[in-house]
């Protein structure tokens, strides 16, 4: 078997976003795609379905916040050190309905030794954002793959 | 029929809220509970169910975010004039896990003209904080249920 | 020389407080008055002096931060463990003008391990709400006051 | 005198910031120079001076925020409509000292027919990044410079 030391930072991230995901029992049952991973970075997608849509015709604000918190999870926890969010905020600059195609591309934008600061920008398919989140995460100790 | 200026802020609210709730399919399946509402004020129940909880054994943040937004929703939307989120914050200082009960108590802070900021609380079922949420609402004009 | 043990959390908080204070040029510097504090909590005013008006005639809003991230910091520090802002968020709900008299309102929310909650409202005399904080503070380790 | 219809959005950015500047008492007494704005951006420094440092020796929070609610204010406002700040959110990554140099980039992210999301970092001179703000605009009509 692989050990840590032997991996790229790229192939560490895509082990850990592994693990992580196939225990996301949420993110599963919502339908989120892990399209892509990278060192602190990540993109997920995910079709608005009828049961996330609100009582105005418009896809959940905390549906999107869930997508969007995923994909700053998936960053956060790319270097196999198990990471939780502390807190975030997000903006909502415009809406999805029913079938949007929402992608949302999670970036650090800064790491230190316990916490790190990420954006997430949530689009359409046509490529109108719709949100920006901040999070703020937390370093807890422990991997999420324990055999690399 | 009543008209509006027959009811009470109370009974408007209350209105309101079913109405909202009758057609938010999101919150409905995700296990919902409006419990009470109020002018400027909700509280809004849910379980955590096994796909609300994530890779790492606990209840998804986005999901806690979820019912926060919907009891934020349900005050905001409170005196029958249809608001939207325009943003939140949020943080996160416990956990839940599966087959947790949880509260959001949301309440106004502030409302202007067309802006209002609220709080949401989020309780496990022993008292214990999980979450604090700060919601900016934006007034778009219109009514929730136009028959009162 | 009194103990730590021997005083009241009321004591501590104010020993803190007085502490911190004293070397804090940038409040003294704008005028801020520590007008109480307790364990968790804090009550700092300030008036709208000449220069912390904006190009819009307006009390600039990184002067109301100012104001309110103290009040924060008072409350944050007042169990005497050297704690700093991770991070906060502000809502402007009103606006002040020239030698209006702000008062600033902190409030924990939450208090774990390492970090905490508060809250801080932001009033004009005549009692209008100008501004909410919600702030996210991390104890870094050792004491303000080493003689108490 | 120039017409705003024969001004490029660059120099019309440029007149919206000078005027704003021009009035503006708190950023001039604090020090603040505005090195470059742009149709949506800005760059504005500060030195940290000694009034400016808290009791526990690093420039203060909210200092910091001023800086970069100023770089906010100016890239919101560049394109000649009177726009104020609705909120922000700011989390501190690193922290500065006496007679640091800090420079705050404001860029725009999103822009609607009233409200607009503004990013902010702020660098020291090393280029270490020590805080990104989070900021939400609203725009009230009229504009900065009657004669363009």
């Amino acid at each position: 078997m692989s050990k840590v030391e032997d991996l790229t930072t790229q192939q560490i991230a895509e082990q850990a976003s592994a693990a992580m995901h196939s225990t996301d029992q949420c993110s599963q049952a919502m339908g989120m795609q892990i399209v892509a991973v990278g060192p602190g970075c990540a993109n997920v997608e995910m079709a608005v379905r009828e049961d996330f849509v609100n009582g105005q015709g418009y896809c959940h604000g905390g549906i999107i916040t869930c997508l969007a918190d995923t994909a700053f999870a998936h960053a956060c926890n790319s270097y196999n050190r198990r990471t939780v969010a502390q807190g975030l905020s997000i903006e909502f600059v415009g809406s999805a309905i029913l079938d949007d195609r929402l992608t949302a591309v999670a970036s650090e934008q800064s790491r230190g030794r316990q916490t790190g600061v990420y954006q997430v920008l949530v689009y359409k398919a046509c490529g109108k954002l719709i949100a920006l989140l901040t999070g703020k995460s937390f370093e807890r100790g422990g991997t999420l793959t324990a055999e690399i």
